[in-house]
């Protein structure tokens, strides 16, 4: 069985438990710290990012957006309507400006700060960079969030998934980094329908399941957290 | 034609130059300075990033993983053995492994630094976030880079390109990040002489040659910049 290296706060992760799960592959999840930088874990992804995919016929598939793409190009055409990248070369631009987006811009300006933040820096040692939170770079993620979820709002006005017709990654990409926010009670959902619907209709999806009974020790999540109807 | 949006010193942008030039694809370029947050910009990137390569089968293609994809699906065929990006699926992990490692945690520490504190600091208003370059990030910069240095060299004992046999992508990521460090006269290439090799192949393909005659204005280039022998 393919193995999963992963943190439950860690989005990019959430992301690839999300692909996963769309596309019905059972894999085996193992919590890594990667603050602790192991040398075993840096054995799998030199940078010491989770996630890492593991299985038998490649070896390590290291970094969210390396394992997308390895996981559309072995597992995508047979999924066919369902496939999770377009074929057309119009929707695989415009999916994969999403997921950039998200896992990359929305993630440096908001989940980043949040997660390291207020769940990070109470697991890391002193040594690893733990202690007391930032509260400025707190403040700084509730405020750009704002922007991310109107731009949600924004996409959703006019289509029915985030990059157009069909289900795609940019929405399993976008929806891993608000779920962090989410868990910690940081998302004004209430600022706008548009999004929160967007939200509630991949929080009732099976795949996002699991991620709803994710619990951090010492880190509560917030009463709607689990709730498809929040 | 199809013309790509660039700044002579964005290492992304270099990348993307160099992948079209050993594509043979003549491409119009058009200079931006992001910094300068043009609307007209922002209608084809909305995070407002070079590069933006822009053809009429497909409208704007943004960001430099984005359109490196986009190159290899359209184009990446038809060059068979000088297919930038392998065939087989455990190659192109290591590929966009490497990409990665380069476009994203190369620049994050180094290139970043460099260029934005020598180069755009100077061109950029005072609103735009312009003024005298912070030395402390310059510093940072410089002392990272021995460390992509060395990660160059390390691979490139066990390999004839830095992904494997060919050269692909990895190898073009890597040498567009370098490159604007070299501009700057901030690569200790005697410090690697694996490395240092490896850029002298690199520099003398064809492709490179525009790159070579790359001026800013108000910054002259390194001594050694443009030799092929350095």
């Amino acid at each position: 069985m393919a193995t999963l290296h992963h943190h439950p706060l860690c989005p990019h992760s959430r992301f690839i438990r999300l692909v996963l799960g769309e596309l019905g592959l059972e894999t085996d999840l193992i919590e890594e710290n990667i603050w602790e930088r192991s040398e075993q874990f840096l054995m799998l992804d030199p940078q010491g990012r989770t996630p890492v995919f593991v299985e038998d016929q490649i070896g390590a598939v290291p970094g969210a957006s390396v394992i997308a793409e390895y996981l559309d190009e072995t597992r995508g055409l047979a999924l066919g309507d369902r496939r999770l990248l377009p074929d057309d070369p119009r929707g695989r631009v415009e999916v994969r400006r999403l997921m950039e987006w998200f896992n990359g811009k929305m993630y440096a300006e908001v989940t980043d700060y949040l997660v390291t933040e207020k769940v990070f820096k109470r697991l890391m040692s002193a040594q690893a960079g733990g202690g007391a939170p930032d509260t400025a770079a707190i403040r700084a993620g509730r405020s750009n969030i704002r922007f991310h979820l109107a731009y949600v709002g924004y996409l959703m006005r006019a289509r029915n998934w985030l990059a157009g017709d069909r289900l795609s990654y940019a929405d399993l990409a976008a929806a891993a980094q608000f779920s962090c926010a989410d868990y910690l009670g940081d998302v004004p959902w209430q600022d706008n329908e548009a999004a929160k619907q967007w939200y509630a209709r991949i929080k009732s999806r099976p795949s996002f399941r699991p991620l709803l009974n994710d619990r951090i020790s010492g880190m509560i999540a917030a009463d709607h957290y689990a709730d498809l109807d929040f």
